[in-house]
């Protein structure tokens, strides 16, 4: 039996390698492709059993209500959920308790896995710090992805109880020790021919355990993109991030 | 409340880590170091509550026997420990079913995080290689703990249902590909300089996630046994290993 | 005063990326883009000093004889120069001793240094192994880059008299410590989510120098290919390789 | 023939360490290992040709004095040199013209050659920044490798006249982005674990090169300082560093 799949923003960039990923799974079947311009029936006359939504802010709600309406589950890559609207999409499930919606910023697995990790490596070390290393036109410094990552060490390092990490630096050059997110050192570089990179370093005394991410291309989102859509009916509701999906 | 620890084979190299170690714990309280031509009974008279056995194969099953009975704990690095000789520490505990003993072969917690991580990671992504490097004196290539990670690699990709690992290879310089443990290539570098290291890298297109350890010094393994001696009197019976204890 | 330069096979994947860095290059002036049915003279008529060929093999022996003829210098990607087509080339240039041609296999300059650095440090340390990763899709393993960077090395051991490399190895899993060149243990890695890269590794007891690179992306070449562009003429006769260039 | 060599300070843990490397060299012979409370004499006694000197601050000119009047030349890890002393030091070189004097702050060879490989390849790319990786108990950030090996590729981007680095940040966490030592950023990472390690990574788009120096233990300074020994007859006159040793 394979799952009946619908991809809305079916043009777009995104949209496109989530096509050309459920077409090549054997598992999966693509039973509609819509973009702007497209009805949004094509989905149900073809009995599509989840939609993947790649669109815009603009068009995401109605989208979501349409499905949740007709108890199709989708899987969901647009931006823009404030807290508002996710109340919104919570309150259209309440009527469909059956249907699964799962909302992700981002569906790298590697990424989430790392975090996992680190959460979870957390405890156990004397010192965590933070290297993440992408291209130079980014903006921000550090990335979300290193402030999520140090919220989640500072909290588990907390939790267990841990003393402050040791540092006895007296001299510094301004910034040479970098951002402190929660206590936890994070360090960006940015440089001409890197992409996007993570690494966390935990050490105690005599070993260290590194967990290390690249990502290399958008075409790694489409692993985890599968996964939501393999599972999200067997979580019904309200799903945010993938995380959940890797236990 | 502290809890009381004794140390067997006090003077030897880990076991005068161990005594430094639970000295230093403001949880712990050292209460005896007892070595060759000491008597076990200054243990038991000074009430310990957990004994750390770091001795010798020959006089391990003497302790053991002698902390069991009088419902003392027991945590153990000695090695030696055949299935006969585990079968008849699951005897002795049989009768003293409140008391845990705890016998691992390795109380490094980053090469324990690293392979739990290795093997919950595995079933998410195409490929799976290992990279152990250590000085060269070592005799064995490769490492016992990068034959162990390929193993559970191996297991998890089975279990996932993952195809086998994409590899075009047609033309090789003999050995280039490195070793294959149960379909997972290991590759064994052995250099001056190096000491005690492993990396696995797991990729899928447009991703790579990699996990790395680097044992620098036998110190490193006081956490692990600390860890151990802490929480050996929640897990009556025999447990091998540190594994279950960092979930 | 910029350096007039035409570009043979304009129209083809990495000659367009070369007339994109050329016409950026604010010391480089793009006079003219050549390709399949274009006629050379336009290169001539608009004073072209230097042409860059990326053509196919069954052409570029023309351009080269036709750019030699009339004293314009040559830098070439194009692939396929047998010894016999090399010393055709070189009687070519024996007539016009101002004309410089370069032809290079690889423009990438990244790759070019850490080789020269390998050579260079390999002499001062006991040991040395290559680890290079790429994409599964490739074919042969080790890589040609890997290959060569081992023949440096043991070229430059050789030269100063070191001894054979410390290696206590006994019982090895086959494959697992690499292929040996010339005494120099490859390790090749092939996983999802590579592109292409190389960690060289000296090691002395209590140090090591690490040497890496990383390839993402073709564009890398166009800082190697400018190189040659703005020097070829200052190396009258035939260079190989673009080594020279960078000392 | 083998060179005759003196120790002071031999029974320091430098000098220690030197005497059995000197030992162990087929081509050196250990001649004096002098001490506090020994006479020099020894030393000239046993016809040394070249001493190494790692004594301290208040000895240390009187021994070189010593040294050079007899014509013996010197391998220097004393510290305390300041711009006085060296001057004092070359007007006794002055009187000896045959003697060489090598006084080197650091004889760990693969931190010598990746500065060296660092400034050779600035001139190449778009980026170049710093990671420096060391244990907690360090008292400045970053450290003084670090800081040297910035300018160094601060001067060599300058020679070559390259544009400032990319770099897009609008929005920064204090220190996020390291220090900034002639616009060459740092990173200062401090954890339990790490011993002295650095990472300097240049990159262009599309490609990236990294140079690495981990330094587990003083026993790696020995090639250094034996390179010393055998080379500072050839270079009269005062010599500050190894570097020139290696070229």
């Amino acid at each position: 039996m394979t799952l009946r799949v619908g991809v809305l923003g079916a043009r777009g960039r995104m949209g496109l390698e989530v096509c050309k990923a459920v077409d090549a799974a054997p598992d999966l079947e693509l039973v509609a492709m819509i973009d702007q311009g497209d009805v949004l029936f094509s989905a149900s006359d073809n009995h599509a059993e989840v939609l993947v939504d790649f669109t815009t802010p603009d068009v995401v709600m109605d989208n979501l209500r349409w499905a949740i309406e007709r108890g199709i589950s989708a899987v969901v890559g647009t931006t823009g959920f404030t807290d508002d609207r996710l109340a919104q999409v919570r309150a259209w499930l309440a009527e469909k308790p059956e249907v699964g919606v799962l909302i992700a910023p981002n569906f790298g697995i590697a990424a989430v896995l790392m975090m996992q990790f680190a959460a979870k490596a957390a405890r156990y070390f004397e010192s965590a710090e933070i290297i993440e290393q992408h291209h130079p036109r980014k903006l921000d410094a550090p990335s979300g992805t290193a402030t999520r990552t140090a919220q989640l060490i500072a909290a588990a390092r907390e939790e267990a109880g841990l003393a402050p990490m040791p540092d006895a630096t007296k001299e510094e050059v301004d910034g040479a020790r970098g951002a402190s997110i929660n206590g936890v050192r994070v360090h960006a570089v940015r440089a001409a021919g890197l992409l996007a990179h993570q690494e966390v370093i935990f050490g105690t005394d005599g070993e260290l355990l590194t967990i290390r991410h690249d990502s290399l291309d958008r075409v790694s989102f489409m692993p985890g993109v599968l996964l939501a859509v393999r599972n999200v009916q067997k979580h019904p509701g309200l799903t945010i991030g993938i995380d959940s999906l890797l236990d």
